[in-house]
């Protein structure tokens, strides 16, 4: 399953190796434009570089997923596991919508989703690198640099968002060489229309997740709604559905192997052109790290909620995002150990400082900098070892507390001085994340994990640990497991921030509140809070020093692959971008001896259909297969109904959801996952391996027509 | 794994459905020289029909497996599991020629292989219908029938084996409509030359069996030995190599995907125009009652043999044949639960009754024989049932008792009047079955199984069961368990059999001997003695009655067939047959989105190499595709060497070890299996699912070269 990384993307850029290789800003496409044509597209390349116009206008995000309007009533189509959470939001015992699907027969039926929901539509994507960095931020370096950065960019969100409704942010491209301001209309009021039954949307669960074959009806639909006057609006029951300017037209074209085929959404992020030492520290040691570390994570959690369904309730969101992340780093573990990745990377920056080395001008304007670069990554990396299981070792409510506290220092400024995250334009979500908390607590499982990474951590040697943190918990030298529980007993025992109510109470609390508090974690909070603001500080020093020796690198970079005739695209950074490809299989499977087809098809369900577990498929549903109640669904040439496809588009978490298009752009499903043997191509495109997977369009209005009978929005959709 | 069958085969004919559909007689394949050509056949395709030249004059058969010269020093190619009970009788447990391999290098190091081994060279097939059933016979009915036709038959066979060295036998094609004497020169020297270790040979073992993608390098090596005057002769150390007048060349050209390929071998049994009533027995009944017991038997052996590694190996073949055949019919049964088959055969043994009764003429001739044949095979089909756990009730010994004691009766008369089984021409190798035993015998086991089905029978309504049988071993109504193996013990105890000297000396005994022995199992031989040859009239009754229809209805359906102008083409029988088709995979595999690539390869290997059990890859082969020691063997397309292939051969049980031919008629490989779903086609021909098996000739030559160092060989095969 395809999710998107929250983390802070660091950008790079990718010689183009294939048409099938690229994600794409729409403005780059007329660089493509041939290859698009050849490759089959029937529109004209410029309409795709015009984000309020068709098709690019019906493109959304919903933060973390891609989604799209087809219908002229606001209806959007996303991934089933992208409404995932709203559907979860709304069940109760005695109406448990995962288990049986929901459908809403009127716009009254519809449901609120989850709190924090988001639609947002890209209006504008505006070049600013010259006013991020202007010729006095070029000069500086360290903290000063990251300062004024922000400070900047801050002034450019503000000036935008006085567009009342609209949400602005400034991205990095090409490793922080460039910055673009995107404009978002940020639709709030957000409600649930539709979900097939989890048997359906999540049908082959983590089992089937990464792989192929694979028959997931990885759809649902929200709906956004705006304020009578059209307006961005939280919730109400006055608002009414968003007139989109544009909607996907459903293709009533059959969809067949070698077809053209696109795909618009916010690819999370790919790490192409990293850094030789990046390479080797993610592959080996970070990422075996953090497969081992997951995997403990994830038999506590099994351990602590054995006996306690609402503890395991609470963390199965966690454990799937743990199990998501573990098969996926496991993947690419896989496929490094049998590559020749890390060498060819160091024959390539090789060849890039030969090059740079071999022209006097070059060797002055670049030499430095990347000498400079691999040091100080270098270093980060150190820092990062260093901190891997402190990183865990905090209660989720000391968290709480320290950033309650940061927040009442913060808001002791001017908004425009405070830190980009506690501004006032930031307190609805912190507020949002404050509340969420119950929904994925428990306390005997938090203090399970802390302690499992706290024993870690305390047996680092002094010199690498935290003095500020130590001294605030209470760890010293040589504590034992036992001692370390103890603490941690006594820690918990202290705090109230378990009650709503009481954290609530926090949020308009002064700096001296928090000062004369008796909590426990208020109190580590505060007296964390100097040494880490110091922390803080020494890592940003680091941080502008990288900014300004990355960016110089990746400047040469791009000039090489030039001087070598190579176009580039930056790596991705949940901004909207356009990959393009063609459905088709492979003519290797997994396995030897074996190939991919292109499709799989209903029949594949019933062989898989176990009747519980990640292969429950309703009964409805397989009586209707058994039935062969196909309707007008049956590809001509698989006899059947389609269920899944593969294509050779390049994308990756964050993708999900994303609208898939034919050649005249008309909308044949959604994509919503990769194999197993393509992630690596987020550091590596590998171009025999790489196929996303998509639902069918026609599997998706099946099971809508002749299992759901959501005939309604079948009609709305005009796909009758 | 296909395996022959040893039961007398009913033959019927087959529609011809494609190209690829039919196993010929060779005398038939001018009937299919077009479609030969057209699939690329380069050789004339009347060469094919001339037993005795290239390249027919290469296929040998072992009995159950096929073979053929493949060196002009009598050098004979089959699969590992056709030479592996000679690999087993050579292994010591000091030297384990199973697990290591054998190799000899040079004539002197070749070892006799096991006991009765025989190569046969097929030298002539003469129809020989008028003599078989000359106008007197065709008058006869019942035993009388069954009678004439063996009298005709042992004249034949007699007159035929005047030729020293010959073994001659009668076969019945299309249903006992016609009759062929087949002529074949009977090499009794056999020596094992060449097996890889079972790691390589069996690779896969029991899992893999039946399935793809496979890895199997199931090749091994025999050489023929004659006397130094170049007859047939039993081992001797005198015996040079035997000189075949044609041998198989090794192909040179890379074989590919698409490539015309032709299999000639000895196919056991296929059942294509069986009556619906047949069918319905089979799949509806004796099947799934065969699969059960056979579940039920190999749980039985496990348990009995769980702490006795001895007895466990004894009945390791045992356990592999219950195995094959358990996967192999369960396999059908899948087939035939998701197909419309016996509808079929029911509508097209309609419609043959409909064009018989629409011409009087036909009527006449056919009516009642088909009303007649239905009511004789209902009959067959009751006994079938009602003896199903009568046929295991009998402890081995006794089973050995009745045989010993009916050859000391047939021996006291002429050699032509004794039934066919117990001519002096049968001595060596009943001599030879007496003397095995041993080796696969455990008596806690055989009495195990034999308790499991007499329990079953002896709860047999009394009119169910056999009274001579309950007679002689004490079967009384509503015995128990406990009662039933206090017999058991009683009988087993009284025996002497277990001891091969002692069974040896009962082979020349008098039947006055018999009637004064004390042996338990001798004296229920000779109680049961009368009353089973009651009973085999009985059968012989019925079986001439079925003779005679099922000939006339086989008469009926090939003229309606012809009627609608189609080829036909007898069931297989044991007997040579040639089948082509091409090299391919299969669009569909056996899960849905999947498809199946027509080869596998090395690189396959390793991931399924777990060094135990199934998957024991030798460290010797594993090293050598680690360090892509290829050598000459790499596919130019898949840049690695072939293991396996898939082709759309027509092929089945006793096809083992059949030479696969190139378009000129040069070796490429050996057909060792067919996949699980393509199995019904020894019922059903199922076009698309049908693909069968083989071992790549560059698998076996690279293994051979840079594994086990068999330069010799390769040498000898001209493949250098």
């Amino acid at each position: 399953m395809k999710k998107t990384f929250t983390t802070l993307a660091v950008m790079s850029l990718c010689q183009l190796a294939s048409a099938d290789e690229g994600m794409w800003m729409p403005q780059q496409l007329p660089q493509v434009a041939k290859q698009l044509k050849a490759a089959g597209l029937k529109l004209d390349p410029a309409n795709l570089t015009k984000l309020t116009e068709f098709p690019m206008g019906a493109i959304v995000s919903l933060g973390g997923c891609s989604a799209s309007f087809v219908s002229p009533q606001g209806l959007v189509a996303t991934n089933h596991h992208c409404v995932y959470n709203s559907v979860a939001h709304n069940s109760k015992p005695e109406r448990n919508l995962l288990a049986n699907g929901f459908l809403a027969n009127s716009l009254g039926e519809e449901l609120p989703a989850s709190p924090g929901s988001r639609i947002m539509v890209t209006k504008d994507v505006l070049n600013v690198s010259d006013k991020i960095i202007d010729k006095n931020t070029a000069r500086l370096n360290g903290k000063s640099r990251v300062d004024a950065i922000e400070k900047a960019s801050k002034a450019i969100v503000a000036e935008c968002e006085k567009d009342v409704g609209h949400r602005c942010n400034v991205y990095p491209y090409y490793g922080g060489l460039e910055f673009y301001l995107i404009k978002q209309l940020e639709i709030k009021d957000v409600r649930l229309v539709h979900a097939p039954p989890e048997g359906v949307g999540k049908f082959g669960g983590d089992t089937d997740n990464w792989m192929w074959p694979r028959h997931t009806g990885d759809y649902g639909f929200y709906r956004a709604y705006v304020s009578k006057d059209g307006k961005s609006a939280e919730f109400s029951k006055d608002n009414v559905p968003y007139v989109p300017k544009h909607h996907l037209k459903m293709a009533k074209d059959n969809l067949k192997d070698g077809d053209f085929i696109m795909v618009l959404g916010y690819p999370g992020r790919t790490n192409r052109h990293r850094l030789p030492s990046e390479v080797a520290y993610t592959f080996d040691w970070n990422y075996p790290a953090f497969v081992k570390n997951s995997g403990d994570m994830l038999a506590i959690i099994a351990k602590e909620t054995k006996d306690n369904p609402d503890a395991k309730l609470k963390y199965a969101g966690m454990v799937a995002g743990i199990n998501n992340y573990y098969k996926n780093r496991q993947g690419m573990l896989d496929s490094y150990a049998g590559s020749d990745f890390l060498a060819r990377k160091t024959k390539e920056h090789d060849e890039l400082k030969a090059w740079i080395n071999s022209n006097p001008g070059r060797n002055k304007e670049f030499a430095s900098d990347i000498e400079q670069v691999e040091k100080l990554i270098a270093e980060r990396d150190a820092l990062g070892k260093r901190d891997f299981y402190l990183a865990n070792s905090s209660p989720r409510f000391l968290g709480t507390a320290r950033s309650l506290y940061r927040l009442a220092n913060e808001s002791t400024k001017a908004d425009a001085e405070r830190k980009a995250g506690f501004q006032i334009r930031d307190l609805p979500r912190f507020k949002a994340g404050i509340d969420a908390v119950e929904r994925s607590y428990d306390e005997q499982v938090d203090k399970a994990l802390v302690l499992y990474s706290l024993s870690k951590y305390a047996a680092q040697p002094k010199a690498e640990r935290n003095a500020n943190f130590d001294a605030a918990i209470g760890i010293k030298d040589g504590m034992l497991e036992a001692e370390l529980k103890s603490l941690l007993d006594t820690l918990y025992a202290g705090s109230k921030l378990g009650d709503k109510a009481v954290r609530t109470t926090w949020l308009n609390a002064k700096p001296e509140d928090f000062k004369a508090s008796n909590d426990s974690f208020i109190k580590a909070a505060v007296a964390m809070y100097e040494g880490s603001l110091k922390r803080e500080a020494d890592d940003e020093e680091l941080a502008g020093k990288i900014q300004q020796a990355y960016g110089s690198y990746m400047k040469a970079k791009i000039a090489f692959m030039k001087s070598k005739g190579q176009a580039v695209y930056p790596d991705a950074n949940s901004t909207l971008r356009v990959t393009f490809g063609k459905v088709t299989g492979r003519d290797h499977g997994t396995a030897d001896g074996l190939a991919w087809n292109a499709f799989t098809t209903i029949n594949g369900i019933p062989p898989k259909a176990t009747g519980k577990g990640d292969f429950n498929a309703p009964a409805a549903q397989l009586a209707a297969i058994k039935a062969k109640d196909f309707g007008k669904y049956v590809d001509p040439q698989l006899k059947t109904v389609p269920v899944n496809y593969l294509a050779t588009m390049d994308i990756t978490g964050g993708n999900s959801g994303s609208a898939a298009l034919n050649a005249k752009g008309e909308f044949i499903g959604l994509a919503f996952d990769g194999t197993l043997d393509s992630i690596i191509s987020d550091w590596d495109y590998n171009k025999a391996n790489t196929r996303s997977i998509q639902v069918d369009l026609r599997y998706m209005l099946w099971q809508m027509k002749h299992v759901d009978k959501a005939d309604r929005l079948i009609k709305e959709m005009g796909a009758e």
